[in-house]
């Protein structure tokens, strides 16, 4: 129940399902006065939309958003943004073995075991078409820190299968490197090899993972709180609320098993002014609080569970069977997936932005 | 601001400073009629407590746990339980050294970086002692989801720098198995490697880290919400929120990224009329809501990052300088830490049980 | 900032403006299962819709709302239900008027004292036309409460001016007593002199306020959190987040200033196996629970602040002048508040529905 | 469930019970810096405290309190502050009547209706005993608004039973004006006839109710948000979470029903470059966001439900009886309420000053 609300201060509520109507965004909580229009929107959610080249799904969905409130004359007035974005690419076809057989790997039964009843279109409220909404509430997100604050937020595509990309320092890799290829690697050569396997993979009827990684530059030292809403918990929580996340760690991650004490503490020191911490093992937070380096995170992203293969399966009424899911479906999640993470980073930082104003007495009056 | 509650229904508080007088929990949304005592919280606490090895920390705190109110004739009462644990073992020091240098790898920095000011006796707020309440707050939690459903969470050392444990079924391990050795690990070779390595680490003024595992057995399918609010999101959240987690991973985890979705998917099937999907790479939750298989978690610890060596950092005035963390400090973090993740686990899976409640209106009335 | 959310477990989140697109309100949490279509929504619409009659705005909004999801085969799913109302009658006209003058008794310069800058069209997110998606909204708790528990929960005029109506039994008013009038009250001789002096009002261009009731039968004894939460308290904030009202009382309210004791106390007894206390002074809640007996609340509302005739006032630049707002109004805002505050007295009640469940452990399981 | 949490960003829990071992408050998202003691606690506490005059219980608590953490060298650090109060007046009784025996006008029932089971202790979580940490976290509120705002609250009796104070100037009212006498009226014959009423009464063995004003000056413009979470609407709950409040309004309140719109509406105009609206029937309020007038608010508390004398009642198992209450009650609540009051409305005016500050994002970076 009312889990569809994300964030304290700077607040996201979604609704829709992938086979109703439409999706719906409000975004409550943005401060006044931000130069904002649907144009802000639509570069993220490009990027997020199936049929944008080969290596992802074919469904066709133009993504236009409409904003219904919270923006006049251009700017931002400080009360909800709510936006609007209709489903189109609705062929009609016959659902009835979703209704009557569990998808393996979706949540399908586990949707049933809840509610005991589901719009079974499509993966209905579980489908990853949910988040074209949050990358647009994520757009505001991201709008605001860069204005405020100068953040910039990137992700890209570590590692499909067994290839993994060379990226030596991840807060220098640029939108367009990201973008100079369809799958979001800025390893040229490393993309090439991924794009190759993911064609071959689709080829073979299947799917693979991959890790994507998302860094945050810029943002100031001292946001997150010290207990239970540390930066780094709710960043966490953001990516994992994303379809097929199976993993999250920051800096050394779970490398750091390996690691000693020695190893892994990264020296402080000063430059301009300012105490950094170049070797940045620790991600950017340090008990749970941002440091002023670059917040660095990967995620660990499943395979797509829909194969166009049969899959042993039961159906609802308790006998073993087989399925196919038919339909359009990406081979590998993580082209797609990079500005679903970085929407999540955005809001994650855009509340906590708003929640550390109010931190020390001699800020506030 | 406001960080330090945790929960919607099932909600804990807690406040306290590690060289403060003491910590308090409230733990509010228990419901009335579970049988409590404070004789529930003492075996998690003894657990987590420090002093209890040769291989964890010499500070010696018997962290003695009294219940303010929320329990009346041996039974909760539905009302808020406070629960009141002073510090006892704060020897008189001198913490100037403290209050001018920042520790690497602590959130010395980042707290006078938000706060302008701290309390900086060993820690404060940011202390790993913060997780005492917790824990004894999770045994609550503990008790109830055991008493109402059944369920049992267990966790264990997975791996200490290179040693890794075996454990084949992790269902089926056993706290006996766990308990059987001060580092927490079923595996009794790798156990007694493990604190070989652990003892020489310490010989050697360093730390080391390593990887948790978290089983919660008997959870039924159902439980979690569809999108922000996932089970995974929150159990993220909820173990990122423990001071040195640098990573969390739930059943391929990580490994996932090398797998196809023809590997990866658990087929399911029908056992004694349940849905049933025993190869459990998806970890017991798909689409976010527990599948009613064993929910597998795993978490990232790093080394200590108090080393009694001298590391480079800087002074409050910005001048470079080195500190050694002098005290009593656990050379690996990984045995302790065990209860605290539990603790966590526990505190999500009672939020949900009580927040699923109200999924379907034929439950209801 | 972010206060556009309300309810615990079962959620409204409104976004719009009275002179943007249109308005949306996002229901989540309310559970899977319940028979639900676009029908349930239009009877309370259109008791709250202007034009509705000769004593109300003639403002002319269909208010046409458009369900966006979590409604499959005409059945809610658990998941959040966006309900989509565009505005109609935006009659083209010149606002620059607002846009520099702040009316009396508005909103207007409060709002540029907070956000510094405002959608001056028509009051903005400020307008009474809000109400509308939460009308939408309360639909829907009112149809759960119904089903469910049988409760019914039904509001009527008591006052205008000096005119106070004859109502002995608030529990046993109908519908079609209320309805009877466009005035909404259940007293015909006292209706018809309201009416009058509406109409004598709205002649002299002048407004003028009065006393709304509310009364939910069934309720069953148990709901309400026994601090914070008490359940007058949510039904309070609940009735003052509508705009114009200046206080809320139950049962006895403010005449209890006057009472001792033994005059005010409601001698509890046995009725059909079950406790009550018809006297009912309690107004159905004792310590903020309910209690079983009906509960009775009272709101005062102010008169509308748009008058046509010019009232002193200053403009944004600081220079004292006068402003008449033109436009259509309503002289007395009691008849169309009446489905607003049952609307918000449906919301309390359903939330408190669910929190409730988790109460005993007995129940659970 | 969860219920004893208040506010957002500024945030109290309590826990405790009348006849437990003690009261604790958690204090959440006070900012660093303020300048705190256990001395900023005492004067309200002396307030509320019971035996402090002869119209007061004769119950006596001299509820010393313990700051737990939060405040450092006599400063905050922005974490949470844990309030700890003894119960010591707990004189060894029979409580098997109160276990039995439903006394009228108190929770006796609902609390059991809800949970099943109660501490039956003199009231346990629903004792006014509660608002003793309430009031020691208010105190804290008023202290920051204190020093960062200069706002001033302060509350008075304003009626007891038929006798109403003559306060013009509700904003001029000082502390020694109310303060000079026990009841709490700041009228001084008005004042002299309320104590020989309440002594009166008190002879007679019955209670008298009233009504009590508060007063909140120095609130900037702007504060509060436009839509569920007005600055009206937190009040209302806030007072309303009170225990014994049967009605809030504020400015013109229940009176405004009489008025027309041009007697209602407030003028604006300039007063040293700011906009004012001295006549102030808006109780300094408007959209439910804060004009910059001073905010008046009235509360009708209802009188003492425990009575020395006979009242009609049934067991628990559902026989009908009478209960005579014994021990120590006041018999007019008014004069205690006061501070709880206060101590309301400081709550909510820190939250608001701390949730104000990300309104508009020229204030933000």
């Amino acid at each position: 129940m009312a889990g569809s609300t994300f964030g304290q201060l700077f607040r996201v509520t979604t609704a829709g399902e992938s086979h109703g109507p439409g999706y719906v965004a409000i975004v409550d909580g943005v401060p006044a006065g931000l130069e904002l229009g649907v144009e802000d929107l639509l570069p993220d959610l490009a990027r997020r939309r199936p049929g944008q080249s080969s290596i992802t799904t074919q469904r066709d969905e133009a993504d236009r958003p409409e904003i219904l409130s919270g923006v006049f004359e251009g700017r931002t007035t400080g009360t909800p943004i709510a936006i609007l974005i209709r489903n189109q690419d609705q062929r009609p076809r016959d659902y009835s073995e979703l209704a009557s057989k569990y998808r393996p790997g979706h949540a399908d039964y586990t949707f049933d075991a809840k509610f005991g009843f589901r719009d079974h279109r499509g993966g209905g409220r579980s489908s990853a078409r949910e988040t074209t909404v949050r990358v647009a509430a994520g757009a505001i997100a991201r709008k605001l820190l860069a204005t405020v604050h100068g953040i910039r937020i990137l992700g890209w595509v570590r590692q499909v299968g067994e290839l993994v990309a060379d990226v030596a320092s991840p807060e220098e890799v640029t939108l367009e490197q990201v973008e100079a290829t369809p799958v979001r690697c800025p390893d040229p050569a490393a993309a090439a090899r991924m794009i190759e396997l993911i064609e071959l993979v689709r080829s073979e009827r299947d799917s693979i993972g991959g890790i994507a990684e998302v860094v945050a530059v810029g943002v100031p030292a001292g946001w997150g709180e010290p207990v239970f809403d540390k930066l780094k918990a709710e960043l966490a929580k953001a990516l994992f609320s994303l379809p097929a996340v199976l993993g999250v760690e920051y800096g050394s991650g779970f490398g750091v098993a390996r690691l000693r004490g020695s190893e892994n503490n990264d020296p402080l020191r000063m430059a301009d002014g300012r105490v950094v911490s170049p070797s940045n093992r620790h991600g950017g937070m340090l008990g749970g609080i941002s440091s002023g380096m670059p917040i660095v995170l990967r995620c660990a992203v499943k395979p797509t569970s829909s194969l166009p293969r049969e899959q042993p399966t039961v159906t609802r009424a308790g006998e073993e069977t087989t399925i196919a899911t038919r339909g359009r479906h990406d081979p590998c999640l993580l082209p797609r997936f990079v500005p679903m993470a970085e929407a999540m980073v955005a809001l994650v930082l855009a509340d906590h932005s708003l929640r550390h104003r109010a931190s020390r007495i001699r800020d506030l009056g």
